[in-house]
């Protein structure tokens, strides 16, 4: 796991790394013998083809931090499990109301509303049931797996993800300040990639200044990712996206663009990405991947 | 916490760690230092009235096996939490269509369907942070609270309460057998029931001998409760209960007396709580809490 800039290959990178994740979700859910109702709705929402970026963010700063990825492994899959439950419950009628994700019929299209909600609910409990799960019960580990459950939690919770998505309902349709999107970013989906990465670290047994270091790498990446998703709603080419642009604008959403300006928004991704880099300079080879995905985001088309 | 039938008052005890539990819930909440929409919509639904029953059994159990309250404390309030978060989602439009419980709107009713959704998402969410936080970090005690998280996220999901609900859900309007009909309660009450006894007998540090007690005793318990539940909705005051009656068979629901006839019923509720009862006969008086509410069960009007 020792990565040169130079021959470091971020797409194979990331293909074997969503690899190893959806293998250890499929192992999870054939371990479970169940083809009830609920299982058939959870296992199609989570496995309809997401990108699995916080389980390779996760998996990636337990390797920068020299660790080993078998025992980040479980983790890595319960936060796919909460992402997946997080846009199960937005995709419905009282929420986002979306018909479509990734091409495929949302989990409440395909199913009903009531399965919908109870397959979101099951998949945020059977993230905790993974990360509490007695394969990893170790003595010396209960601690660890204890402060992990703990930093999920409160990232996923009412002041976090839970707070960013409330806060972007509420604020349909208004013109937001700098700093309220910002905030409201800062919880919606900064929150749970900063808990990859810092579960990652965790996990791998990183120092606490390892820790600090990526969690300001995270903060920054976190940011980056949301201005970058932004500007490619304006600027993007549908046919490679695979989805609409310009939808923003449509839905009066407030975005980076509309109140920073477009250019400004393109520097300010590039400044903030700058900052998740200088935070990680000194770590060695093995952060290579964490540095590929910040310079990526800045080049992404998608 | 040593009692004796003869003198042992259930209505005080009942009331005693009600407020015991309220006052911890009321600390939790005053802790968050939050106003926010969502945590006004949490503590609107938390704190509207519940009997308490899990976590007072959970206590119970802790006092059964001659534990110490303060430890389980926290995981009594989180079984709330999560007792909360399942009736907030099973009240939506989507499932049951609920507009009053214990008198009061059904959240979604007092706020929105977006609010109550994220607002059970988060009571859930914040059961396991409760469960995982510092306060009840001492290294002995991890592996024991990891153990407890485990038996919670079982039963609280999809292969326990969640599919209980699915079930309900999936059978309306159709006449269940007997044994569908006790595997949809065990599930769907059951589950977090039985776990709340087992969770309050491990932090207790209870023995593998009385935590198997204690779990037939729950077993029989959770499903008696059920039972003397369906025999109310035929026989019971509508006064006394504070809810209308009839209301199982103008739904078509299917029920104990409706399956097995009336006074089968009575006889089955009885037959299952001398079943509890014997489970725990061995137990000294500290268990009289539990043998209380057993009896209790047979000769409820509400």
């Amino acid at each position: 796991m020792d990565y040169q800039e130079s021959d470091f290959n971020l797409t194979n990178y990331l293909n074997d790394k969503k690899e190893l994740i959806n293998s250890e979700l499929d192992k999870i859910f054939k371990d479970f013998a169940s083809s009830s109702h609920i299982v058939t709705a959870m296992k199609y929402s989570l496995m309809a083809g997401g990108k699995r970026i916080r389980p390779i963010l996760c998996l990636a700063a337990t390797e920068a931090v020299g660790g080993n990825l078998e025992s980040t492994l479980p983790a890595s899959c319960a936060l796919e499990m909460i992402h997946t439950y997080s846009l199960i419950h937005d995709d419905l009628p009282a929420m986002d109301d979306d018909e479509l994700r990734r091409g495929k019929q949302t989990c409440h299209v395909a199913f009903d509303e009531a399965t919908a909600i109870l397959a979101g609910d099951a998949l945020l409990t059977l993230a905790f049931q993974i990360l509490s799960s007695p394969v990893n019960k170790k003595d010396s580990q209960a601690l660890v797996l204890l402060n992990v459950i703990h930093v999920i939690s409160i990232a996923a919770g009412y002041k976090g993800m839970i707070d960013g998505q409330m806060r972007d309902i509420i604020s349909e349709g208004a013109l937001l300040s700098l700093d309220d999107l910002e905030n409201m970013h800062a919880l919606k989906t900064g929150a749970l990639i900063q808990a990859s990465i810092r579960c990652g670290a965790v996990l791998g047994n990183g120092s606490q200044e390892q820790i600090k270091l990526l969690g300001i790498y995270a903060k920054n990446l976190g940011l980056a990712f949301q201005v970058t998703d932004d500007i490619l709603n304006v600027v993007g080419n549908p046919a490679v996206m695979g989805k609409a642009v310009g939808t923003d604008i449509n839905r009066k959403k407030s975005t980076y663009p509309l109140i920073m300006g477009l250019n400004e928004s393109k520097e300010f991704a590039k400044n903030i990405i700058n900052n998740a880099l200088k935070a990680i300079e000194l770590f060695d080879n093995k952060a290579e991947p964490l540095r590929a995905v910040a310079r990526y985001i800045l080049k992404r088309k998608k």
